[in-house]
């Protein structure tokens, strides 16, 4: 995934709309929760069994949409905070894998 | 960002601790959005100003790493319901345009 | 505030509906946190003074819903987990005063 | 429950603590949305029977605090926006009534 080019892509969106003076980190932290929240919306009353199968039921494409949206906010908020994605996920990996130790 | 290889090590993270079990679609989306929260929290009692300016703050290496949480649960969320994530945003920005149209 | 009665109508409401199937405390927690973001949502763009004046806007009516959304499912959580939730609070501010003395 | 005392008691405490600036309704509804996801965390990785069994557990006394807390501060946010709960929860069980006929 071009991180990047979406970075641009999205910048210029809220240009083109005047959007640029909401999206302080803040906000962007709200809407990402409140873009997550969506996606919970759709499993809130499914069985965990049920929301395995969610890709094949009417609620696909809806899941599919909540995701991008989510991810959308982050690429922007990361781009407001100057933070490298691939980089904070890799290191934050090697964290978990030093606390969630394997256990034999 | 090379997904496809965050998500096979993610793979291999989940099933090393026999955490697959508990990687369903709801309780992963559950996951996300309390990440997703985290995140808020470091923000809720600051002003705009301030949240722009977080990173030069004793909690940029805190808001970093809960980014990646957000990520890290989202690839691995997208992985489990076969959703290309670069597709999915691809065409949400694309809806979005649609939606959200220039003003002139 | 008559809580007890205000769960029996919300059991009622979910009996009459079959709906008690669904109202598992893991699914509960969800929808409540669910309805706490459609409240942020309202606020996310909004600086914070115009939030304060949010209820002499046209969303006041909307968060007054929203508000009560998040305490309906709050109240009948706590009637599954059998949590009586004026002693919740009241040792909670206790608890929180504790934690947070007042500086002189 | 007296929501009237108890709304004395959090303006007294956040007073004492100097805390009212940071009182506006778009950070309380923000905290609320934090607290309600702690709540959300401790059934994450649960199935929904386990869920069920929660008040049982060592997480029992955790459960009460985080649902406290999601309490107090819908309580505050609702003194701040000077809206009635009783009656907001009254008219939205009316609503809600209105939206959702039961089915025979």
């Amino acid at each position: 995934m071009d991180i990047l080019k979406i970075q641009k892509q999205l910048e210029k969106f809220a240009d083109d709309r005047n959007w640029d003076k909401f999206h302080n980190p803040k906000n962007l932290a709200m809407a990402l929760s409140v873009e997550a929240s969506e996606l919970v919306e759709i499993f809130q009353w499914l069985t965990p069994e049920q929301s395995a199968g969610i890709m094949n039921s009417n609620e696909g494409e809806h899941v599919k949409e909540e995701i991008a949206d989510v991810l959308i906010y982050l690429i922007r908020l990361a781009d407001k905070l100057d933070i490298n994605l691939a980089d904070a996920v890799a290191e934050k990996i090697v964290k978990n894998a030093e606390k969630h130790l394997i256990k034999n």
